[in-house]
């Protein structure tokens, strides 16, 4: 908590800046091509390693934050419904807040309104708190750079520090004992042609959070040891392969390096295991697809959903091979949420 | 070759021994609790680690061998059907059986049956290359020890040093340059109530051999350097479980085992998967009988089919669960085919 506090005064002027009246803001999720697995410090959540991700154009979390005068306690509203106190979800924002508030004594109305399912792997807590931390940004008119939200928003949700950007963001491990270089960075190169398609076989919540899942592997799988190996080639690879618009380079890492991540899960014990029977029957399908010599790869994150990497020329192909698909095209999104 | 010569030259009597006019043999298949993954030889097919399975009683291979006295080529048959000579099967077969010709004239004829799916990962080549070797054995009267048998079996593959026995048998990697340690050993301990389901979800055969799939793993996994490390704690567990009759550790020690080769083998580049989406289904049927409080636990080989573990008291519960099973009772088989 400490720690916490010390980055804060670090970040956040000291003035007394005019709170405004409301403020509203959008983060986009973020979608990990090679994936953050596991913390240096899990407060302040500094990463054991790198990782980058594209952010979901407009997919995402709006949030809208009102000063409550006469309020006793804060409310927390997810997709148009008041949560209780004691949800966990309310308890995580709450906590959130604590970092930030002034006194004890103004509480607020923070509303979210998320059009991607919670929980169930689609980042929606790196969109969240990337949204929410904008929001108060705005709010008490801190004037902070993207870079300063990014750290501010990993002490909310880790992948939150890559939900600061559109388009391809780094998100470097750093080696500050607070964290200070340990934010996202956005990449220069754009790729148009560049799909993603959310396979959402699920919306139910997952059975064991990322937060928990990734204590438990850390904790208990063997093979973690060489997990930040297997990061440092995916990463260097996957750089490489943006650069290059080398979209088969760029889909095959992406695709071992989510593979690689369930594998460690399944290495924990007990194991843990997000893959449905229809996760792994789209699997086979991507990779009967491949085999047929159309380019398609998928990711997972901590739950049961894919998301489809393909070019726009094989669209239709996929479209017509996915039918539920909801295909998103992050460097084509005329939605501006700035 | 030159060390497979050495180790059958000191195994193998000089003297010569009157053929006799025809041998037969059977050798059950066997289930590893803790795999057998990575070779220290690839010719002497000597492990990486240490291993341990329970051999399936009399599901198996019968091997029946007949000298040939004019023939200019061996005649192989499998399952009644005589294979063609650059079937992969007959060449696996003539290049081991040329280790042990005294001259390169005399030809056999052999005859495999199987009451188990080839090549489906029910470790078809460990039953194959144990009954051979005893079948050999016979012919020549060699009068071989157990684990003479079981180096030998091994220069066939792998596993079938751990097919020459009943019930639980422990294959020591051991440290001997040539292998002259690395054999079976059969555990004294028996298990009467212990139940072995076999799931069998498709005879396919498979889209990689088990012996590309080893090879692939540890050129390309990076986890794999953690893979002894596991086997070790495992192979401890498994012993402790079996010898205080502890189902519970056996059950999930096992399970956790598999679920980590698996691990290992998505790890490998490109990813290598043999589960398909009725394997997974079958595995979240098994972890929720468990959560449901009927223990049972499965383990997974180089195929799709899963074999499910439970005690006999559950037996009525584990087949109304899946209709489908077919159960061994692995020290209560009556059939002796010693």
């Amino acid at each position: 908590m400490n720690n916490q506090i010390q980055v804060i005064k670090k970040i956040i002027p000291s003035t007394f800046n005019i709170e405004k009246k409301e403020a509203c803001a959008f983060a986009p999720s973020n979608i990990a091509l090679c994936k953050y697995w596991g913390k240096r410090d899990e407060y302040l959540n500094l990463p054991a390693t790198s990782s980058l991700s594209i952010s979901l154009g407009s997919k995402g979390a709006f949030c809208k934050i009102v000063p409550l005068k006469e309020a006793r306690e804060d409310l927390i509203h997810l997709n148009e419904k008041l949560l209780p106190m004691n949800h966990i979800f309310t308890q995580q924002i709450l906590n959130y807040l604590s970092f930030f508030r002034r006194s004890g004594k103004n509480t607020y109305q923070i509303q979210f309104n998320l059009n991607i399912p919670v929980a169930a792997g689609l980042a929606s807590s790196a969109c969240i708190f990337a949204a929410l931390i904008q929001a108060l940004n705005a709010l008490h008119q801190w004037k902070l750079k993207p870079s300063e939200l990014s750290i501010l928003a990993r002490l909310g949700s880790g992948s939150a520090s890559r939900s600061l950007w559109k388009g391809f963001v780094k998100w470097q491990a750093g080696e500050d004992f607070l964290g200070m270089d340990s934010h996202g960075i956005p990449l220069e190169e754009k790729w148009p042609e560049l799909c993603i398609g959310l396979y959402i076989l699920s919306q139910a919540k997952k059975p064991i959070s990322s937060r928990e899942a990734m204590k438990k592997t850390i904790n208990t799988a063997v093979f973690y040891k060489s997990w930040p190996e297997k990061v440092a080639k995916d990463l260097s690879n996957i750089e490489d392969a943006i650069s290059k618009k080398d979209f088969e380079q760029l889909g095959s890492t992406t695709e071992s390096n989510a593979l690689s991540l369930h594998a460690l899960m399944a290495n924990a014990v007990p194991a843990i295991v997000y893959s449905l029977p229809e996760t792994l029957a789209c699997m086979h399908h991507v990779w009967h697809l491949r085999q047929e010599g159309i380019p398609v790869f998928f990711t997972q994150d901590a739950g049961p959903n894919l998301k489809l990497f393909f070019l726009e020329k094989d669209e239709a192909i996929i479209k017509s091979a996915f039918p539920k698909l909801e295909v998103i095209k992050p460097f084509q999104e005329k939605f501006d949420y700035a």
